[in-house]
């Protein structure tokens, strides 16, 4: 039976970590601001924000939601960001995705201020992702997990990492942090996606494999290498009558038959989850701390 | 035999394509216009920046280039490139690296307007490349790696495409647009280093082998798979008393070995060399047509 990661209890070490920095910037006089925009009524965007301010809450966080019309112009919402693009009080701003279909999601993106980007989703940061910067936000998720994999200390350098999903947000990023030139870099790369051919031979090749491409319990034992290590990104939600809600969240790898067979595993839930929350309020927290060095506190 | 990927026919063929775009925006009152920085006194620099120079005047785009003196401070260097972004009748910058070690490349590159950026060096344009944006400038190596790739009909989608060297500049960048979901992308992409373990059992996978790593005829026979596409990026001295110079230029693949095995290769000299140039130029095209949609020509 593998070593189950447990994304739980690292992400309440990383918050009281993330406690003792705000400490000091509220002796500064600086006390951390997310804002947060939700445009809609997507019942999950809605889940997820109310995750974020509870999270915000509880470690001295400040934070406010501005809740948009799905309705919303482009033109409005782009303003109301170039507003908190200015305002000296909010250090961090997040757009919670997926934007109504009239919306473009890239140019609100853009509009974001790379300095202000929590989400680390501008392209100005994803590039100094690529050109190893420090001046940068990193995707919660990635971050979270490269953060998983050093507290397990998971060696990184000169394995092969096979990471199954290629977005924007999880898979392209994770990459780029795998290949710096750090002491949680240096893997081999591998990006998987819905257009491989031959995927089973190419993840059983893999000490570190990545699961993020969004289907239920699709990893199998026979995809896996022995003893090899198994973060799972997924999460889905899987009919089950005998759950009183009618389903039970599942990840992306079939963990009763690959915890047998890896040397390490992440659970779905309390895994991955709970980290990529747990590295928001950490990038807010940066961002306060740039805002802190601009003004000389 | 393999065929011979022709990278000097190619670039011929798109610098003719260029000229028509040039006619157009000449029609519409601009002249496209490079300014080139050099910094110091590099030999191979001088001879990269003359290339660039000479390739301009055949096209019919105007070009300039900036000589700055090796002890120049960043601060003069960043002023510069600031007058430079503001001048209307400069639609390209590139700063010819490397430079002097007491200047910080990322800060030069980053001061660079990303409307400007025809080396595709900034990361907002890096960063453009990972979200999928239209709106970016392509780093002319890899830019000229996928158009050999197409005008070749080599067959990308779910092939695997290894690349060995993980720089900023090509290897980073050509993942990327292997990964797109387009035509010519939809590939499995591995990305090897210095650090990769177990390197030929890797290579010998590949459909699609790009060498980018600067090290002369590493790569034998062995470690490719047959009828494999291998695309050469290296150009390497070779000491060579047999010639006048005293060495020949070598690239990163075995070409006498690897040429019976792959079916397809790109020679060196003539193969990715000739079209870096060509899409340097087709970025300064597209920057000054840029400018044109922006004053509305």
């Amino acid at each position: 039976m593998a070593t189950i990661i447990d994304g739980k209890k690292i992400s309440k070490i990383i918050k009281e970590e993330i406690k003792s920095d705000i400490d000091i910037l509220i002796q500064a006089g600086i006390k951390p601001h997310l804002t947060v925009i939700l445009v809609g009524d997507n019942p999950a965007s809605h889940i997820y924000v109310s995750m974020k301010e509870k999270a915000c809450k509880k470690v001295g966080i400040s934070s406010e939601t501005i809740r948009l019309d799905k309705s919303v112009s482009e033109s409005i919402l782009l303003k109301k960001i170039d507003m908190l693009n200015k305002d000296n009080n909010v250090h961090g701003i997040l757009v919670q995705l997926p934007l109504p279909s009239h919306i473009n999601e890239a140019a609100v993106i853009e509009k974001i201020s790379p300095d202000k980007d929590v989400d680390g989703f501008h392209p100005t940061n994803l590039g100094r992702l690529i050109t190893g910067s420090e001046n940068t936000f990193i995707p919660a998720t990635p971050y979270g997990i490269v953060e998983l994999l050093k507290r397990y200390n998971v060696k990184i350098e000169g394995k092969h990492a096979v990471i199954l999903g290629r977005s924007n947000i999880v898979g392209k990023p994770l990459g780029f942090l795998l290949l710096r030139k750090t002491k949680t870099g240096n893997a081999t790369v591998t990006y998987c996606h819905s257009r491989t051919s031959n995927l089973t031979s190419i993840t059983k090749e893999a000490d570190i494999l990545i699961a993020a491409m969004g289907q239920a319990e699709f990893i199998k034992k026979n995809m896996v290498k022995k003893n090899a290590v198994v973060i799972d990104v997924g999460t889905n939600r899987v009919e089950d009558s005998s759950k009183k809600r009618g389903y039970r969240l599942a990840g992306d790898v079939d963990f009763t038959q690959v915890s047998n067979i890896a040397s390490m595993i992440t659970p779905v839930p309390g895994g991955v989850g709970p980290m990529t929350i747990a590295m928001l309020l950490k990038n807010t927290v940066y961002a306060a701390q740039k805002y802190s060095l601009k003004v000389g506190n």
